[in-house]
C-alpha cells in the first residue's frame, strides 16, 4: 500500500477507501457521451464534514487532485476523476438531518437523492422544487451543476433553492454559509459562489434547500403545433399570462416521435394532427384548488389556440404523468438513438426561435443534424447533436454556442461545463471574465486540487 | 489643480468632476444614523462605462480609495467616501435603456431610480418588484446593497431579480455577466458576487432585471393581536398557507402609535382593540382577477382569526395605501423618535419570537429600549435602537446580533454592512469566512481601491 492509501485509508477506515481494481467501473465516468472513463487513484467514501476536511487537508498538502461525485448522473462530465487523484463519493453521506416546516427548509446531506428527499417531505405537504429529470441524482450534485429542470420556469434552479451550506475548502477548513434564512446581506455570498461551481471550489457537506407546499392539483396539457416558430413565439406570452405554469416544455416532432417510440406513449392524438406538427408545447399548470385549476385549464386551452396550436389536449392522471417521465427521459432516447453529443444552451426566451432555426442551419451544413427539447419557460434549449466526425463536430459545437453567445445566452443553462464543454468555454468567453474567475478559484484553492480539469482545463 | 483633480476632470470633463467646497453636502452621508459626514477630496459624475474605467484606472494606479454612489438612501453608510477618496455618483447614468417585454426584463443604467424605472415600465403592464421603502434610490444601490423590501416575501430580493451586469472592475476592465437569461450554468456566477459587494469588488454601469406582469387586484389585511409572539407564530402559517401574499409586515404597537401619530393615518380600529394589542400584522394579497381575490382575502381574514387575530380589517384603495406608505417611512418615525441606532437583522422566520423577546430584554437591560416592525415573512426583524451611550449601545447592539447569529440568523438581512455594521460583523463572523472573503477582495481588486472600509475595516 502507497503511503498515500495509507493516510486516506486512516482518514476513512480502510473499507471506504479503495484502489486500483477494487475500484468498479461506476466511478469512471457519469453520463456524459464522448469523455473516456476514468479511474482514479483512489476512492473515498468519507461519513462526515470532518473527514472531508482531512482528507482534503491531505490532498492538499500532497498536491493531489480531487473530485466530489454525487450519483454520477452529470451530463458534462464534471464527475470525471483523474487518474492520479481521489474521488470522493458522498454516498455514505445520505441523511436527511431535518425537514424544518416552520421554516420550509431541509437540511441534508450532500449524498441524498432527490428520491429519497421527495420521500422525507412528503408527509409533510413540502417539497423540494429542483427537478432534473434525474431523481437519482443527489443534492450535493445539484449544488455542483446548479441544476434546473422543469420546474424551474415557476420555482427556480438549485441556485434559488439552496439557502445555506456547510463546505469545506480545500485547505481543509469548513465553513457555513448562509443559514434557514429567506435573505442576506452581511458580506459576500459565498453560497451561491459555491452553488455551481462544479466542485471547483469546495465541497458541500451539509445542504439547507428551500421547501414549496405540494399544492394539490395539477393537469398537463400538450399542445401540437403546425409551425416551429409558433411555438417558440408562444412561449414568452404563456411566461407572461399570470397562468404561473410551473412546466413549460417544448419537444420537437422528430423527439416526441422518438419518446412516442422507445417509451410507448399514448397520447390520444389524431395521426391527420400528429404528421402536420412541427412541434409540441407542454403546460403544466398546478392549484390549490380544483375549480381554479379548471379555470386556468380552460384559459390556456383558449390562449394556445389563440396562439397557433392545432389543438389543445389535457391528458389526466397517468398519461400526463407517462408524458412527463418520457420528456425527463429524453437524454436516454437520444443517446439510443446514437446522438454524438448534446447541448444545455440557455437563450433569452425570445431569442429561441432564432437560436433553433440557426443551430438547424449550422448542423445540416455540417451534415449533421440537431433535435431535441428543452425547458422552453427559461430559454433552455437542449439538443441532441448527430455529427460523427470529430473535429467537423467540434467546429459545429463551436457555431453553435458562439450564436447562442451572440443571442445573448450562454454555453450552459444547467448541465455545467464539465470536463466536456470547458474546451469551449475557454475558446469563447471573454479572457477577462476566465482570469477573474481563476484569481477567484485561487482564492478558495491556492493548491488548485479541487477539479482541476473543470473550467480552467 | 492637483495632478489627480486634472486627470479625473480630463476623463469626466471638468464641469462633472468637483472637489473641495464645490462639493455639496449631500454627498457626505447617505440615511445611515451614526456615522458622522465626510466629504470626499474628488466627486466625479461619469457619462458612460468606458468613463467609469478610465477613472477607476486612474485610481488604482494612484492608489485612490473609491466609493460608488447611487441616491445615498442607504442606512449602513456604505456610500461614505474617504477624506482623500474619490466619490463617483452615478447620477448622470440614469436611463432606461430597454424594456424587454419579450424577455421580460428591463436594461438601465445604475442611476436609474425606483419611481423611474416604475414609470418606465409601467404601460406595459410589467413591474420591477424589488420595492425598498425609499423609491428615490437607485438600481445600482440596489445591486449594492442586495436590496429587499417588503415585496420580497413573495418576488424575493435584489440578488433574485437581478440577471445580468455590465461592470467595471477596479483594474479598469469591463466585463458583462449574465444576460436577458433566466438561468445560467456557465463558469462561477459573477452577478451573484458583485450583487450585496457594496460598491467592493466592481462597479455596475448596466443592469439587466427581471420585471414581473402587474397583478390587477389588490387588497390588504391589516390585524391587531394582543400578544406579540401570536403574531411572530402567524408569520410562518401565513407563508405556508398558499395565500402567496405580496407583502407581510408586523408593526409593534409603539412603532404603529407612532405612525398613527406623526402620518396621520386613519386605520379605522377601535380605541379598545388598539389599547390591548401588541403587535399588528400587515397582509398584503394580489390576484389576477377579483373574484380570486376576495376568495383569497376572505380565506386571509379566517386564517388569522383562527391565529389568534383579534379581528382582521381589509383596507381598501388610499387607507390601504396610506398604511403601507407610513411602513416605508418607519424609519423617518424612528429618526424623528430619537432612535439611536437601527438594525435590520435577520433570522429564520420561526426564531422571530425568541430573537425579538431576547432582543428586548438585553434592551431592557442596557437601560434602552428597542422597538420596530420588519419584513416578517422573511424573517427580517427591522429595530430602533434606544441606547444613548455610546460604549453600551454598542455593547448591546454585539450582544443582539450575536443572538441572531446564534440563532441562525444575520446581521443584515438587506441594509448591507456599510461602515457602520463592519466593526460587528469582523468581531462575529466566523474569521476562516472573513479570511475568504478577503482574498475573494483581492481577486477583484488587487490595489484594494474600492471602499476600503466596508466589509474588511
Ligand atoms: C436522464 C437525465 C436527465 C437529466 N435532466 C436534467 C435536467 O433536466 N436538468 C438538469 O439540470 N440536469 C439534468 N440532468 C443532469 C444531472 O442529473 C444533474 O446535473 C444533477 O445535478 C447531477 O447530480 P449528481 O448527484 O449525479 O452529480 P454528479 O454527476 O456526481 O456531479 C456533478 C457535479 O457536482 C459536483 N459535486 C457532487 N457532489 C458535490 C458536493 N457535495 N459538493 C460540491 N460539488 C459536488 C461534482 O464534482 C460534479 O462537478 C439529467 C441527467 C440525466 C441522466
Ligand atoms: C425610508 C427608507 C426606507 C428604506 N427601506 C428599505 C427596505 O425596506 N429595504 C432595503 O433593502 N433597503 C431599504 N432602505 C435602504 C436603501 O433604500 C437601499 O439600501 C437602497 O438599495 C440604496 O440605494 P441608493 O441608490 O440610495 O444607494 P447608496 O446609498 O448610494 O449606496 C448603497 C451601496 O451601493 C453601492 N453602489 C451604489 N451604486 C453602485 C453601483 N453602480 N455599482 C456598485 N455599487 C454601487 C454604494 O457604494 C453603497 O455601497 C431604505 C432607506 C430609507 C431612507
Amino acid at each position: 500500500m502507497s503511503d498515500m492509501t495509507t493516510r486516506f485509508a486512516d482518514i476513512v477506515g480502510a473499507h471506504n477507501l479503495l484502489i486500483g481494481d477494487a475500484i468498479p467501473d461506476d466511478y469512471s465516468h457519469d453520463e456524459e457521451l464522448t469523455h473516456p472513463p476514468q479511474k482514479p487513484a483512489y476512492l473515498a467514501k468519507p461519513s462526515s464534514a470532518e473527514e472531508v476536511a482531512r482528507l482534503l487537508e491531505t490532498a492538499a498538502a500532497n498536491k493531489v487532485p480531487v473530485t466530489a461525485r454525487g450519483s454520477g448522473t452529470g451530463l458534462s462530465g464534471a464527475a470525471i476523476p483523474r487518474a492520479d487523484g481521489l474521488l470522493i463519493s458522498f454516498e455514505r453521506m445520505n441523511k436527511v438531518l431535518e425537514v424544518d416546516t416552520v421554516n420550509q427548509v431541509a437540511v441534508v446531506q450532500p449524498g441524498v437523492t432527490l428520491t429519497e428527499l421527495d420521500a422525507a417531505t412528503a408527509d409533510c405537504g413540502l417539497r423540494y422544487m429542483v427537478h432534473p429529470g434525474e431523481l437519482s441524482s443527489s443534492v450535493g450534485g445539484n449544488v455542483g451543476t446548479n441544476a434546473g429542470g422543469m420546474n424551474a420556469v415557476k420555482y427556480g434552479i438549485a441556485r434559488h433553492n439552496v439557502v445555506g451550506l456547510q463546505a469545506v475548502l480545500p485547505t481543509g477548513e469548513i465553513i457555513r454559509t448562509g443559514g434557514k434564512i429567506a435573505k442576506v446581506s452581511t458580506g459576500y455570498d459565498l453560497t451561491q459562489l459555491i452553488v455551481g461551481s462544479e466542485g471547483t471550489l469546495a465541497l458541500a457537506t451539509e445542504v439547507i434547500v428551500k421547501l414549496h407546499p405540494r399544492l394539490d392539483h395539477s393537469a398537463t396539457v400538450l399542445a401540437p403545433f403546425a409551425d416551429f416558430d409558433q411555438v417558440m413565439a408562444a412561449v414568452p406570452i404563456v411566461v407572461a399570462s399570470g397562468l404561473g405554469p410551473y412546466i413549460l416544455e417544448y419537444i420537437d416532432n422528430m423527439t416526441m416521435a422518438a419518446l412516442v417510440h422507445t417509451q410507448n406513449l399514448e397520447l390520444g392524438i389524431p395521426d391527420s394532427v400528429r404528421d402536420s406538427c412541427q412541434a409540441y408545447l407542454v403546460v403544466g399548470l398546478e392549484s390549490r384548488t380544483a375549480d381554479r385549476l379548471d379555470e386556468d385549464v380552460e384559459r390556456a386551452g383558449e390562449l394556445l389556440a389563440e396562439l397557433g396550436a392545432a389543438d389543445a389536449y389535457v391528458l389526466e392522471g397517468a398519461s400526463a404523468r407517462k408524458l412527463i417521465e418520457a420528456r425527463e427521459k429524453a437524454f436516454w432516447t437520444a443517446k439510443a438513438m446514437g446522438a454524438d453529443d448534446i447541448i444545455d444552451t440557455v437563450v433569452p426566451r425570445g431569442a429561441m426561435p432564432k437560436f433553433l432555426a440557426g443551430a438547424r442551419d449550422l448542423a445540416g451544413a455540417a451534415g449533421g443534424g440537431a433535435v431535441g427539447c428543452g425547458h422552453a419557460g427559461d430559454g433552455n434549449v437542449h439538443l441532441a447533436i448527430f455529427c460523427k466526425e470529430p473535429a467537423a463536430r467540434k467546429k459545429l459545437m463551436t457555431d453553435i454556442f458562439a450564436l447562442a453567445m451572440e443571442l445573448g445566452g450562454a454555453i450552459s443553462g444547467e448541465h455545467g461545463l464539465g470536463r466536456a464543454k470547458t474546451p469551449y468555454f475557454l475558446e469563447l468567453e471573454d479572457p477577462v471574465n476566465v482570469d477573474l474567475m481563476r484569481r477567484i478559484k485561487q482564492s478558495f484553492d491556492p493548491a488548485g486540487i479541487l477539479n482541476p480539469d473543470v473550467l480552467f482545463g
